[in-house]
This record gives C-alpha cells, structure tokens and sequence, in this order.
C-alpha cells in the first residue's frame, strides 16, 4: 500500500522538438485520440521550434497496473504549481485541486464532462501532458496525499483548545503534489510536451494534432439558423430581411425540419418544405449564402441508407434510430456517399452534427456492443471526432472543398478539424469562460446567441458570439432575428459589421492556428503568462446546514477567465449579462482604446462602460498592435474580393503584422497557393514584405491608419 | 451488436422462500454485500413466509462478459413495470426512466450517488434484485432501447409537416423494456426476491439481511449533540438547561473536540475539556443520559494506536491521517481494543462515524491501495459497513450490549446494523423522501434538525425529526437548542414528549422490524403498495435556452413521497418548510385524527392545518387501530420502567395491537428474553394474548382508550 508499488516510466520517446511519447502497460489495439487527428504532426514545423528537453515532471512520471484492472499515473508536482486546461470547460481553466472526470458529455458545471473534455492539461511549469488513450479518465489534480509522500502538510487540530497554537489553518483540502490518474484498462499512452510559454506548449499540442483548423473564407461571416420547421420559402424570406436591415449573412443553418423524418434522421430532404433542394441551395449560392445542416447520428428506418447501414449498426439504439459503427470504412462509405449526392453535390457547405455527446439517457449505454468490436466507451470517446473525421476527410478534402462546421463532441488532437463545438449551456459567464478553456487545448467554440431577457444582454450576448470563432444566431427554438430587440438593431449591426471588417485580421490568425498552432481567440494565460498570483484568499463562513467544511477552507482565485484575446493584438471584456460597467485588470503594456486609440492603461485596474465603446465591443488594442482589416463591412464575404484594406495602428511604437490571403475555399493552400505579407511600421512609414506569394489577391488597396493622436 | 449475445441466467439456486440467488462470470474472491451483514439470513423466519415461486422477470435475466472487462445483466420489464428503491435517495423512489451510478458518496441530487446507494430495486410486477457485488454498478433502469427488441416504440417524426399524422408525441426519452447494470469486473451475484406485496418482497430482502436493526430503547429517546468544542462543564450544563426547560433527553453526542486531536483524529480524550471522562460519563449515565461520539475513520500520527496501524493502512492519506484496512482482523482488533478501553469500559453507548462516504476529494482515490489486496472500489462501497460491522459485533454484540449509532456510509445487506444515516442535505423536503426511500432497502434514516429559518420551519421540521428512526438535534455548528425558537418552545415539548408518550409503539415497531423485517417507518408504497396511477402528464415548455428536449418529454408522477407511516397504524403528513397548510391524499380506508379520533376522511384528497392540530405533528391514524402509548410522556427512558400504559383505539371497527418488552438494552432477547403480548378490540372489551413470556414486565397497566365517539 505505498509509492514503492509504482514504476517509473523508463522510455520517453522524442516524437518532435519539445515533443514526447511513452506507453505503460499493454497498450495493444488501444484507440489513440491523435489516430483521429485531421492531419498528421507537423514534424517539421515543431523541429524548427526550440528544442527544449524533457520537463522534470516527466521525467519523474511513474505509474502502476492495479489488480482491479486500472492503469494509473502519477505525474508530480511541485509547491505552488498550477494545473490548467481539459478542453472546454464553462467553470474555470484552472484546475489544481480539482477532480475531472472526463468523459463526453452534455455539458456539466464542474466535474470534468463536456463536449470537448480534452485530457490534455498544462503546467505552470512549462510542460504539457496528453492523456492519448480513447477511454473515460479520472484526473486527481493535486488532490489526494500519499501515506509515504514527503511533500505532506503538517497535521493541524481542527478544534484546538484555546491555548494550543496550530502549525496553520485547519485544511478541508490539504495540497497534493501530484497528478494521479487512470483509466480501465491495460496500457496507457502519453505525450508530454515542453515549450519556453504556455502558448508554446498549447502550440506544440496544436502542431502534434496536425495544426490549428483552417476555416474557409465564408466560415468567418455572419451565421443564421432558421426555426425548426422553416420550409424553402420561409428561409428565402428571411434572407430577403436581413437585406433589408443590412444586417451581413454568409451562412444559413437549417434545423430538424429539412429532413424527411428526424429524430431519428433520414438525411434526406423533406420535400413539403424543400421541393427543389439543388435549386434552392444555388440561388442562394449565386447570392453568396451557404447552407449548413442539421443532423444527428442516428438513422431513421425511412432513410434509404438504413438498411445496409443496420447491420453495421451497434446493439442498441438512440431516440429509436440506430447508431452506425464509424470504424467500419462500409459504415463510413454508406453516409458519405449519401451525404454527397444529397447534400454536397448540390452545394451544402457543411453540418451541425448534433447529440453525438450525451446525456447518458441520450446515447447508446457503456455496454453497448458494435459489430467492430470497439467498446461503448471508446465510442463514447471519440464519436464526435470521427463523425469530424468522416465529413472532412471523406467529403470535403477529397472533393477539395474547405468546410466550417459545427459538432457537439470533440476530444483530444482535434485542432486540425474545422468543426466548431457549441452547447445548451446558456450562461454569459461560462460561455465567455469557454472562449479561454477551448482554446488550451485545441477546441473551436461558438457562445452561440439564442436569446436575451433584455436589449442590453443582447447587445451584450452578440459582442461575445462576434468575438469569437464562429458568430452565429441560433434561432431554431427562439425564432429571435438580429432586429428582434428594437433599440438594440443599430448596435448588433454595428457588431457584426465590425467583425466583418476585422476579417482579414481573423482570417490571418486562422491561419496562424493553421501553420503554427497558435489559436485564434485564446485565453489571457497564452497572452501573459501565469502572470502574477492574483489570489485572494477567501474566508467561507461555517455553516452547519449548507457548508459544514468551510471553516479553514481556504480557495485561492488565480484566474481570471472574464478577458480574452481575439487574434494576437486584441483583447475583449465583455459586459457580462446585462452589465454595462466592468473592471478590467490590464496585463502590463500599454492598451488602447480600439475606436479612439487613446491610451486606456498599463497593467493597472480600470473601470470601462458600454457608453465609452458606443455600444460596441469592448476591445482593447496592444500596444504598437497594427491591425489589418476592411477599410468598410460588407454584406457578404464574397464581397471582400477586391476591398480595401486600412490598417490601423495604435500607440507610439512601431510594430508588424502579417497578412493572409488565399482561394478562401479550398485546400490548394496546403500545396502552397497562398499568399502571406508581414507589414512593419518603421518611422511612420508602412513596409510591406511579401513572404510568400501563391495566391491571386484578395484584397485591394491597403493603407495606414493611425489611431493613436 | 445484438441481443443474440446475451446469455441466459440458467442457475437461480433457491435460498428459502421467495429467495433466490445467481452468479454470473466469475465470481472467485469478490466480496458481497451479504457477506457483511450483521447477522446471517433468517432462514426459518423466510420459510415460514408463502413460498412464491421466482418471478418470470428474474427467470428471463440475461447477461454478457464485454471485451472490454465489464459484466452486465439485464432484467427484462414489462410495459407499465415501475422500478423502485436504490437505498437513501432524495430526490424519488421511483426510478424507472433513470439512469443510477451506484456508489458511496455524500448526497447528490438525483443520479444515484448518496450515503447508503443500496443496489436493491424492487419491481412493481412483484419482485426484487440484490446486485450483491461490492462495486460500483451502473444501472439503465427502463432507459435504452436494443436493435433488435420486439418492445420498441415506433418512430415519430419531430417536426412533422402539418398535413401528416404521427403515432403519437415525439419523446425524448423512449420507454425501454429492461433494467440492465453493468459492473467493472468479471462476475457478479444477484439475490432476486419474490413476494406477494411491496411489503413483503422489502420484509425478505430485509430478513435475508439478517432481519431489521433492534435498537435500544434509550436510542428511541431524544438526542442532542452539542457544539464542537464544547467541554464536560459546558455539556453538563446544558443538559440542566433541558430540565430546566421540560424537554426530554436520552443521548448527548459530543462532537469533534472531545478528542485530543481531529481530521485526523486520536480516538483519545482531549483532557483540557473532559479531565476525567469515566467520572463524566458515570455522572451521566447515572442520570439516566447516554453519551455518543463524535468519530470519523482517518487517525491521527498523535494517536498511540498510530504506529502500529500505520502498516495496516492504505497507500492514501484522508485529511492527513492514515485509512485503516478493516478488512485485515488485526486492524480491527487495534480499533476495537483502544475504543473498548477508552470509551465503551466507561460507558460510551455508540459513536456517530462521520465522513466514510465522500466527496471524491475528501476520500482515498479509486486507485489507492491497501495491503490486504482489496480494491480501493470496493473500499470505497463497504467502508461504512466495515466500520459499522467491527464496532457493533466486536465492541457492542460481545460484550452484550446494544449500541443505537449514526454512521454517514451503508449499503446493500444492512438492515441488521443499528446504525442510522445523516446527511448534511438539508432539503426539508429531501429528508421526508429519505424517510420513504431508506425504507425500500433496509437503511435507517435520520432527518436530524439543525436549524431553521423561522419558528414555523423549526416546528415542522421538529415533528419531522421526532417521527423517524432517531430523534435528534444536531447542534455542532449552530448550536441551537430545542428552545432558541421561543415561541416554538411549547409545540417543540410537546412533540417530543409525544414522541416519548409513543415509544411502546415505536419499540413494538423495532421488534417487528428485528423479527419479521417489516421497516418501522416506511413509505407508503409498504402502506398500499403502488396504488391506483394517480400520473399527471406533464407537458413541459420548450426553452431554447435552458431546456431544448422540452417538446414531447412527457414525465409521469406516479409517486406521493411527502406521507410516510409511521409503525403500522400511524400516517404522517408532514408541513414541510415554513407551511401550515397542505393537501393528503388519503389512501383507502377511515383515517381518523390522531388527538380528537374524528374521522378526516376516506380514500379522498382533503386539507390540513397545522392549527386543526394546534400545532403538534399532523397524525393521521388508521381505521380500527390500536395504539399503546405510555399515558404521561417521561424525561428519560428509564423512566418507562412500569409506567402506565394507554391503548388508543380509532373508528369504529374492532382491531389488534402488539405491544413487545425486552430489558432494552443487551442481547438477551435474541435468546428468547422478551414479552410479546397483543391486543385485540372485541365488541369494546380490550383482550390480551401473551404470545411469549420472557423478560421482566417493562410496562405498568394496560388501559383503553376510545379516541372516537
């Protein structure tokens, strides 16, 4: 019963730059995450990284197979190191002291279940841990002491007699110094990664996954899905309204109601609603307006894919349809061409691939079985990556045609897949922190807006959905419009116009996640570090009804998941909710208000209102930031092909940015058909440098702009 | 992928009457839950029960070995089966359309995770499963649906066209047609029951249990626990405040600073509080009080049982002290001989083991190990039964003394343990369920009152608390006394002493429970069994934002959980929080009023008042009842001894009552020393029958009482 038990882990294999690999136990026919990954390493881009050695933690690794049939690790840690990371999460990135369980799931506040519960953290101390085993886990995060540890607190009495002095407040949670976990099973595999920041170490995760996502052109505008039982006319319709309140629109999304029978899913079209889907589908084309689909994985009786698809189909069902084994190419061959005639060739761009994540009473059970052999929990694991990987691969790269998509379920390596996750969750809150979690560990979201009780949190809401990687109104339910809130029109279109004209500063920060996995709107930990312990430790009071443990019971807050950065030079504070006054902890620098380009502060505490942004979002430029974008917004992407480009500079000093351009569609950018310029301000003047010319331009004039008086 | 792979059950060897055991896979080394029982089966006792044969449920049970290391059982049901129980729940007792995670854990709402989560459901159609495997086990109860099942629902269209008719409403959740579990593991053991009413299929379970818990009749009287750090002096006091206020007490629990050290504790007295606790206790016991402590299972490096326990321990530290194995006879022989000599010599009568469930994050990990092999799962699930099982035979049962304890971990198997359940859920409502849903699985429960916010609220949750298994107030961290609700005082007095004027019947009622496995306060599932479908179809709204599956969920409410029975003849209709007023639904039959013996009602909904009552507890009292109650309410229990006794009669119809007498407080009458007499009404002559004779007479005389005119 003591650390004696445990093995160290002997082999670490140097898979890259800063790039491990090590198995214990008999991993044998195991699912790894990074088998589904989009793409493979990018070796060479990680080996012109620096190469940093092993971390000590690492090193230091040690593990046991356990009689009951666990595998568990132990990976150690050192006073005062802080845990964060495991994909989306809505409570908080930092996760020291906390158990995760990680499973794919419907989303959950704490505890670990999520759509996207990468088992992937980082380390305050610069290293990275991917747990690449495809099965549920169950992370003890510096909670739990060993009999035989060194690193131990002293006991304390937590009800001393008056006149006996105590080494310390009693603990409810005394301080762990590791990280414990395991799996059922016979092996486990790891990848350790080290870099010099924690955005290294995210960015080595990204280009082990294959890179970062690169989003077609379209992908980036404004998104709009339809109420449920919208037909053909309805959607034109409601096109023709966004016109008329020039609100911009680039991407419809068409909600259970296209299919002939869903819930369980046909995949076919219902041709009450959707006489003439090809027609349909390229009148909107000729307009600029792509077409996204519902769908969900489980497979209608009426589907014409059903019959051959049963056989390949596991043991049980889900919402009555049934759930075809993904492993099989059979299974994967019998969608995709379904999906291709039905869909693809006609022009659809893409899918919302909905409930492949749970709840448990929505989703075949653990013991399952599937004609493969693969388990329930595997599946589990990894059904929404290889829904992903079947749509991608099979559908879009082959007929070399970029998609942006969405998905409820993601998991490990998956930055390279351009699927966007989104949820029911419907908190401000956890969305915005959402924005930070994702993007430590190579997750995409979408804080889709719904709904709002007010005009000010819908303002509020659309600031965060523009901000963020996909911006979309999900109207299936709501059957709200971007003018629903009266007063609050002027202010939604002002914001969505907005991101539109930061497109080519967005769409070159894609495709830095692309190249070098650096994610486009990330959390303020990969802009500055840990930075410094903003903790406060908080006193909960004793009570014996609700919190009988609080006395002694002391939280340390070290995050601060209310700021994001968007793109490598702006930073976003939301007004939360219907909030129009917040705090903002500057990091250190300089920044600057985005419209005015006045000097805001420098690592200081500032108050900011919506009044100050004129209801637009809260953006704070870096300092010497130059930020590329439309000189004026567009209606429709398709619209950017030609227009001018101001950049905007902010603060006294110099500073560069690069610019990207390419097709905007399709993959020929892999094969180098892109064009990438750095622009540097040096005494004024704008120089631009041309790194690598593949592409016809897609912007036209490009001119400076000082904001900064 | 289909059913074709499950095995039949083929083996369900019969154990005695009604009861039938079964192993699938192997089952070599693995620990039962009845294995840990208290006493062995009541063979003769079941035996004497009709002998039902096995239920066609049970004998169509399936199962299947999964690759990937799990065992699963599936018990198929019929349309319309309700599934009931799963131990301590808070939320319901009817579980059909749930899925459950059974394992030891402090409470949580819904999903299965609570103190005593005993692995025993009981069907609707007539019979009950024992998953008698210590694991955690996760089980579908009617949730999923199998490919290849003639039972499904057929396919409903969600979004239909509204020109095209459907089989009925989309569901969200689909009836399935099974309960199927699973556990981690290559074997596990069922016990099926079969019986001729709810009642009777909970009284086998309990009788294979070893028979219900007999407490002593001191550990029926009112309980208080002080405030943590309170001193002999301060206790002393207290209790003469008790007198001085009228209120009667049996038991004082002394909290965490009785000891010298705690979380981790010492087991040893702190001496700067209690210099010469043998003096105290004599003092006490003298006048007619019991002392109980406070313990939980962590021990303290301070502790002189320490070092040598030390190696006896798991590989993990639980706030800072070590985990004994209690498996390992020397382990327990270490605790049983320190708390022989410190506290059961001078007198201690039970300890309160606080803190052997959970969190996750204030228990041993799933992986720790300990030295006698066992898994630390199986630890986790058995841990409050080990505890409760070396402290009640080792310390209490060999040296012929009945202990009444509280314990914060149970599980399958238990009903022989004198040990009773508390939470630090403090649901008003949630406590009321608990007292329904313990009783479906052999688990005591104490719905212990702490505080409140108003003198209404602590009222009614006083008539709670004095009407379940154990009466107390646990004051450690409000410290609150039965009179700090001022003008409560009187109502709080006179609840208990009619909790005190009813312990005949209430003792009565334990003897049943100890003999016949017949739970002394029961849901009223035990009362008319499952009743006419009083189901409401509850159309709930669809809620983009917070609840999208809204439309077409269809919940029935089958289940009326806020009456429970108290012994046979007794309804309790609680007024939970601050209410005064409610609606009963009132099962077949005259209920007449408790105090006046007027007739309330008949099978009928009717209201009630906490005035109607003047604010004693809302008792509602059976047709033809008889009920012996001492005639003056006592201070102390043993004060009972040859105290008058009152036999109430209610309605007009003849009836019968038992009234049981045993020296209260060792063994002796599992030997044969007790009197059973009954009581029967016969054309208003009350006769009595002495069933046996053996014990001196514990009560004075026997009078009537006509409580309706």
């Amino acid at each position: 019963g003591d650390s004696r038990d445990l093995k160290l882990v002997e082999k670490w294999e140097k898979v890259a730059n800063g790039v491990f690999r090590t198995v214990v136990g008999n991993h044998d026919g195991e699912m790894h995450y990074s088998d589904l990954a989009a793409a493979s390493p990018k070796i060479e881009t990680l080996n012109r990284l620096p190469d940093v050695p092993i971390s000590k933690a690492l090193k230091s690794a040690s593990f046991r197979l356990l009689a009951d049939g666990k595998v568990l690790v132990r990976i150690p840690t050192e006073p005062g190191e802080k845990i964060y990371g495991y994909g989306l999460q809505f409570d908080n990135t930092m996760k020291s002291g906390q158990i995760v369980e990680l499973k794919v799931d419907h989303f959950k506040k704490g505890g670990g279940a999520t759509h996207a519960p990468v088992p992937f953290y980082i380390s305050s101390k610069g290293y990275g841990v991917l747990f690449n085993t495809a099965k549920y886990i169950k992370i003890h995060n510096q909670v739990g002491s060993r009999k035989d540890s060194k690193h131990n607190p002293e006991e304390v009495d937590r009800n001393p007699p008056a006149d006996e002095k105590q080494a310390g407040p009693w603990l409810a949670l005394p301080p762990g110094d590791a990280v414990e976990a395991f799996i059922h099973g016979k092996g486990l595999e790891m990848v350790g990664f080290t870099g010099t920041s924690f955005q290294d170490i995210v960015a080595r995760y990204n280009l082990f996954s294959g890179g970062g996502a690169m989003p077609p052109l379209w992908g980036l505008g404004f998104w709009h899905r339809t109420p449920a039982k919208y037909s053909a006319e309805q959607t034109a319709a409601e096109i023709a309204e966004f016109d008329q309140h020039r609100i911009p629109l680039d991407v419809i999304g068409l909600e259970p109601g296209w299919q002939s029978k869903s819930y369980p899913c046909t995949y076919e079209w219902q041709k009450k609603r959707f006489p003439d889907p090809g027609k349909f589908a390229k009148q909107l084309l000729d307009d600029g307006i792509r077409l996204n689909l519902w769908v969900n994985p489980y497979i209608s009786k009426h589907s014409r894919i059903y019959e051959k698809m049963k056989p390949l189909s596991g043991s049980h069902l889900v919402w009555l349809g049934i759930v075809p084994d993904y492993t099989l190419p059979e299974a994967r061959q019998l969608l995709v061409d379904q999906h291709k005639e039905d869909h693809f060739d006609i022009g659809i761009s893409g899918y919302k691939i909905d409930e492949c994540d749970g709840y448990d009473f929505w989703l075949w059970p653990d013991y399952a079985t599937f004609p493969s052999g693969t388990s329930a929990e595997v599946m589990r694991q990894t059904y929404g990556m290889q829904l992903q990987s079947l749509m991608h691969k099979e559908l879009f790269v082959k007929n070399n045609q970029r998609t942006y998509s969405q998905v409820r379920a993601s998991n490990g390596a998956a930055s390279s897949y351009p699927f966007v996750i989104y949820s029911d969750s419907y908190g401000h809150n956890q969305y915005v922190t959402g924005l930070s979690s994702a993007s430590l560990s190579g997750i995409l979201w979408c804080p889709e807006i719904r709904s709002a009780r007010n005009e000010r949190e819908w303002i509020n809401r659309m600031h965060t959905v523009c901000f963020s990687p996909l911006a979309q109104l999900n109207a299936w339910a709501s059957k709200t419009k971007p003018w629903s809130y009266k007063n609050a029109t002027d202010a939604v279109r002002n914001t969505i116009e907005l991101r539109m004209q930061l497109l080519p500063y967005l769409y070159t920060a894609f495709a830095n996640y692309n190249q070098q996995g650096i994610p486009p709107v990330r959390s303020m930990l990969l802009e500055t570090g840990e930075g410094k312990d903003q903790s406060k430790e908080q006193e909960r009071k004793l009570d014996g009804e609700t919190d009988p443990y609080a006395d002694g019971f002391h939280q340390k807050i070290t995050e601060d998941n209310s700021l994001y950065m968007f793109g490598p030079d702006i930073l976003v504070a939301p007004f939360l909710n219907n909030s129009t006054k917040r705090q903002v902890q500057l990091p250190a620098g300089n920044w600057y208000d985005f419209y005015t380009g006045k000097l805001l502060g420098n690592g200081n505490k500032i108050t900011i209102t919506a009044k100050q942004f004129n209801d637009l979002p809260p953006l704070l430029v870096k300092e010497g930031a130059l930020i590329p974008m439309l000189t004026k917004s567009v209606m429709r992407t398709k619209d950017i092909q030609g227009a001018a480009i101001e950049i905007r500079h902010y603060g006294k000093k110099d500073g560069t940015c690069q610019l990207y351009e390419d097709d905007g569609q399709s993959y020929d950018f892999e094969k180098g058909a892109y064009t990438l310029r750095t622009f540097a301000l040096e005494s004024g003047q704008l120089k631009q440098k041309i790194v690598k010319k593949g592409a016809k331009p897609l912007y036209g004039d490009v001119s400076l702009r000082q904001m900064t008086k």
